[in-house]
C-alpha cells in the first residue's frame, strides 16, 4: 500500500502531516510518500524514529493555498504538492492521495489529472456528518452547485458503495434531502431525482428533511452541492453558536461556573463524538483514483484516520466497484 | 385594532390561544376575534376575567389539521378557522390574522382568499431565526421550492421592510444565502439574484454562507424555499442533537450530574434566547393583508408575541409599504 500525503495541506502546516505519516507507516506498514517542500519536511521527519519505515519525500516547491481560486491554482501551480501528488496516482506510482488542503483545489486537480471513472457524469465531494447514531455520509458538498437528476442518482450510487465498503455499513440507507418527506415534495430537481432513485439498486428510503440529518435517520444523505454546502457550514456554525451561548450563560454565576467545571469531561466527550478526528476525511467520489480530503483543522490523529480511509478504499476496491455499479445500471 | 386569532391552530389546542387573547386584549386594548369551535372556546373563555375586554367568538366548525394537504384542505374546508379568519381580513372585518396552525394551509388560504399585494409575483414564508446577535429574519421558508431571481429579489425587499418596521432594525442588512461569499459563487439562481439585489434600494451586503446565519452576520437572510426549509429544520435538529448528546454525557458520572444541576439555569437561559416565545411568529409576506404565522409548539406567551407582531405590522403599514416599495422599483 503506497499512499501519497499532501504534507502542505491543512491549517497547522506540515508538522501534523509528517507525524501522522510516521504513525501510520509504523502501525500498518504502509509506504507513505510525503509530498511538499523538502526543506520543511526533512527536518520534521528526522525528529521521528523512522527506522525500517518507508517514508520517501517527493519535493514539490509550490503550495495551493486555502484562499486560492481552485481551478486557476491547479493549472498554474504544476509543481504544487496537490498536483504532484495527484499525478503520482495517475501514473501508477501510488495507490491513493490524501490531503487536508484546499477542497476545491483537490476537486479541480482530481478532475484535471485523474479524470472521471468511466460512466461518471460528475464527481462529487462528500463529508462525514456527525449524528446521534454515529457518522453518516453527505454528498455533494459543493462540487456542483447546479445539479441534474442523473448526477444526484450517481452520487447516491457512489456514496452507497463507499458507505458499504469503507464505513462498514451493511446495506446503507440512502435518503434524498428535501423540504418534505412525501415524494411529491421538493424542488423539480428533487422530485425527478426521487423517481430515478426508486428504480436504482439501492436501499433508497425516500426523502429526508433537515432534522433527519443530525438524527442519523439515514446512512447516506444526497443533495446538490449548493444545499450540501449550506448544510455543512450551517451545522458547524450552529455548534459554535450553541456552545458559545452556553459558555456565556454559565459564566454568569459562581455556581453555574462550578457546574461548568464539573461537566467539562462530558463536554469533551460531546466534542469528540462530533469531531473529525475519528473519521479523518471523506472521499472525492467519481474521479479515477482514491482521493480522501480531510478537514483543514485536522491534527495528526485525524490525518492518520484519513490515511486509513484511503488504504481501505484501495483494499476494498471502491473505484472499480463504482465503475461496475454504473455499468450495471439499466440505460436511462 | 382588531385581530383575528385562529384558536384551533398549534400543538396545544385552543387553551393557550384563548389565554393569549385575554392577556393581549387586557394589556393593549386590542379587540381579538376568537375563531374556532365555539363549544370549545366558550368554556375556556369563561375561565378568564374578561370584563371590559373585546373578545368575540366567531364559530368555525372545521379545522385544518397539521398533516393535511394545504391547498386541498383550504378549498374543501370553507368553514375552517383558517378560512373563516382569513375571509374576515379580506372583507375588512378585521385588520390582521394570526395562526399557530398548518403553515402551508395559511399560505394557501392567504393566496386564495387575500390574494397578492399589487406587484408581488410570489408571497413567501418567513421565520425569525435565533442568532448570537439576536433574532434575524429568514425567507423563504418553503412557500416556493423552485424560485426565479425576481421572486428572491422581491422577498428581499419585503423582508427588509418588515425588519425595519416591525423588528425595529434600522437599515437592515440583507444577505443572500450561497455556497460562498464571492459574488461569482452560487447556483445560477443565486448568481442572477445577486446581480438584481445589487441594483435594489436595499442595504444588500452580499452573499452569506451557512455559518453566517447563527452568527447573525445579516438581519435578513434570503433564500429559496427549498434551502430555507432545510435550514430551519436542520437548525432545529442540531439544537436537539447537541442538547441530547450533552445530556447523555452528563448522566455518565455523579459529578457531572451535579454539574448538570448547577448549570440548569444557564441552560434555561440559552433555551429562552433561542426560543420562539419572545418573537412569537413571522409574517407571510406578499399577501394583501397582515398574516402572522407562529410555531406549532407555541404556548400563550409566544402567541401573545405573535398578536403583538400583527398589531405592529398593521400600525406601521407593512402591506402598503411593500406595495409602494414595489411600485418604486425601476422596471426590469
Amino acid at each position: 500500500m503506497k499512499i501519497v500525503l499532501d504534507c502542505m495541506g491543512g491549517d497547522f502546516g506540515p508538522g501534523p502531516n509528517v507525524e501522522a505519516a510516521v504513525h501510520s507507516a509504523r502501525a500498518h506498514g504502509y509506504e507513505i510518500v510525503l509530498v511538499g517542500k523538502q526543506e520543511l519536511l526533512r527536518p520534521l521527519l528526522v525528529q521521528h524514529n523512522t527506522a525500517n519505515l518507508h517514508l520517501p519525500i517527493v519535493h514539490a516547491p509550490e503550495v495551493i493555498e486555502m484562499h486560492e481560486h481552485p481551478a486557476q491554482a491547479v493549472k498554474s501551480k504544476k509543481n504544487s504538492s496537490m498536483v504532484v501528488g495527484m499525478q503520482m496516482v495517475k501514473n501508477g506510482d501510488a495507490d491513493a492521495f490524501v490531503t487536508m488542503g484546499n477542497t476545491g483545489g483537490a476537486l479541480a486537480a482530481g478532475l484535471f489529472y485523474l479524470g472521471r471513472i468511466k460512466g461518471v457524469q460528475r464527481p462529487c465531494l462528500s463529508s462525514a456528518f456527525p449524528t446521534t447514531r454515529g457518522w453518516v455520509l453527505l454528498a455533494d458538498l459543493g462540487a456542483n452547485a447546479d445539479c441534474k437528476p442523473e448526477w444526484l442518482a450517481q452520487f447516491a450510487l457512489m456514496g452507497g458503495i463507499y458507505a458499504e465498503r469503507v464505513m462498514n455499513i451493511h446495506n446503507p440507507r440512502v435518503a434524498l434531502i428535501s423540504n418534505g418527506e412525501e415524494e411529491t415534495k421538493g424542488s423539480e430537481l428533487v422530485q425527478e431525482t426521487h423517481q430515478l432513485l426508486k428504480k436504482m439498486p439501492l436501499n433508497f428510503i425516500g426523502n429526508a428533511e433537515g432534522r433527519d440529518l443530525p438524527a442519523g435517520n439515514a446512512d447516506v444523505f444526497i443533495t446538490d452541492g449548493f444545499t450540501g454546502n449550506v448544510i455543512v457550514k450551517l451545522s458547524e456554525g450552529m455548534g459554535s453558536f450553541i456552545n458559545g451561548m452556553l459558555k456565556e450563560e454559565i459564566m454568569r454565576s459562581p455556581l453555574s461556573k462550578l457546574g461548568g467545571l464539573l461537566i467539562r469531561d462530558a463536554v469533551t466527550r460531546v466534542k469528540k463524538r462530533t469531531d473529525y478526528e475519528e473519521i479523518g476525511g471523506a472521499p472525492l467520489l467519481g474521479v479515477d483514483g482514491v482521493v480522501i480530503i480531510g478537514h483543514g483543522r485536522s491534527k495528526a490523529r485525524a490525518i492518520e484516520s484519513a490515511l486509513q480511509r484511503a488504504a481501505e478504499s484501495v483494499e476494498r476496491g471502491v473505484v472499480s466497484a463504482i465503475e461496475r455499479g454504473l455499468e450495471a445500471l439499466p440505460a436511462a
